[in-house]
């Protein structure tokens, strides 16, 4: 088989733990597993992931779905977060032995049974829009649950599958596929928090950088060290490898050594193949010359 | 959960397919899987490679013991590798969350249960051998199915499990744990193969190099390069990264470069996540910090 996906669903429900748990608990099944539940009660919001085989997952999630929207009054909802729908965004997410175009195809088939079944407005964003404009969430989400009564009128704003009208309580949501992210820091042996925001600069997409790379030089209180902060959302273009290697070149500019880099969260397995593929020089090392791999998958 | 170990039964059976297969085909069930079947009909051996949670495989493990037992008959039995039981040798592997000490009590529990229930003489070997002698599998089998008609009588011979003589058509069977076994191989840019044997030379343990490294230089036709070819029998202390770091030393010493590096078969997650927590300086990275681990464990 050796396909794996995940899904990571954002609910607008950040406070009620009961109704949290019964909206999580419809995921667990042959094949899907509730990974992490991150509440944030200011934010109103809870960050739903789950990981498993992509037919599991599409399942899982369209009944995360069903439950959130069925459970949750947007009209009653209010956090810090912007939000547009009871369930917001689920996005689909390549984690190994499977390609961008087959989490398309899994939130597409999503996506159209939220519209059919459920009778809520569905916009395919991210790497799963059909028009430039939706590519990105917060341009979708702009005027948020309150705005869509009207947004969704404008014929730009057609949604892709689903009512062309406002669901009363649930809203719309945001459905696709991209990639995974993968929250990176290297530590510096400085406290100089001006040396790791010029490395930041030079390492991101928008000041000329790497592309598919988020960084920001930041102050650690506790080590009194300087630390560039960074997001890789391709790893498979933009190795963990080459960002490490070209921090640490970028650092000896100011005679500045690395202490240690730092994972945040969890990465897929292909992402360290490709570390060791480099430094070993061992071509094509993937994620399939695991035993794990062929045992569960 | 997070525990994964391989179990590497060999029988002495590698000519007839069909018992071959019935043998096998005990293994499968939830939690444990065949990975891998190799027979060599010279050898009249079949390796078995089968992998996943412990118990599961503690009782797969068995299953192939009784079945081999069942239908292999030594006094019939002729081929180029030594063998003193129908089931010859059962080793079982460390790949992931499980300790040597735990594989030892998986092994102890299945040569008494082969002992008791199917009345084959257990010595247990490796890193679960009792005395020291009984470590190495060759010494354990000197004398092979013929010899231990009389072998077993010698008290420095009696069985750890079953009884005190040899099984009339199984003989008798080595158990125990070991280590993960990795092939890795580093070719050279040179085709000067008395490079690659004094690089190997400085290599393995047994001219004073590292520890649980074996060590060779070949020659290899097609590429026509030199080849410094490698088992490392302990990945947790002799980890990839030293290794390889160590041949591209020596390898300098001649004016030599790597050209790449090779694994052959399957290898744990581990011995990745410790190369890439060496170069990218990522203090305790292990295969928790996969996706995966957290889906399928």
């Amino acid at each position: 088989m050796n396909k794996v996906i995940e899904c990571v669903p954002n609910i607008s429900e950040g406070r009620d733990a009961d109704k949290i748990k019964t909206i999580a608990g419809v995921i667990e099944r042959p094949g899907a597993r509730l990974l992490d539940l991150s509440s944030d009660p200011n934010h109103n919001r809870t960050v739903i992931t789950l990981a498993g085989e992509p037919q599991a997952v599409a399942e899982a999630a369209f009944d995360v779905a069903r439950a959130a929207i069925a459970s949750i009054d947007l009209t009653h909802h209010h956090g810090e977060h912007p939000r547009m729908g009871a369930v917001d965004v689920i996005p689909f997410i390549p984690v190994g032995g499977v390609t961008m175009a087959e989490c398309c195809e899994i939130a597409e088939q999503v996506g159209k049974r939220i519209g059919q079944e459920l009778n809520v407005p569905v916009y395919l964003y991210a790497e799963s829009a059909r028009v430039p404009q939706r590519r990105m969430l917060p341009t979708i989400r702009e005027g948020e649950f309150e705005g869509f009564a009207e947004k969704i009128k404008d014929p730009a704003w057609q949604p892709d599958f689903g009512p062309a009208e406002r669901h009363p309580t649930a809203g719309c949501v945001a459905v696709g596929a991209r990639n995974f992210l993968i929250a990176y820091n290297i530590d510096l042996d400085t406290s100089d928090v001006t040396i790791a925001s010029r490395i930041a600069k030079t390492m991101r997409e928008s000041s000329g950088g790497l592309m598919n790379v988020q960084a920001r030089g930041i102050f650690l209180e506790d080590k009194q060290r300087a630390q560039v902060s960074m997001n890789i959302l391709n790893f498979a273009t933009t190795p963990l490898c080459r960002v490490f290697e070209l921090v640490k070149m970028e650092a000896a500019r100011y005679g500045v050594g690395i202490v240690n880099s730092e994972l945040i969260g969890l990465a897929p397995a292909q992402a360290f193949m490709d570390v060791a593929s480099y430094y070993l020089q061992l071509p094509g090392l993937s994620r399939d010359a695991l035993v794990e791999t062929r045992i569960y998958e």
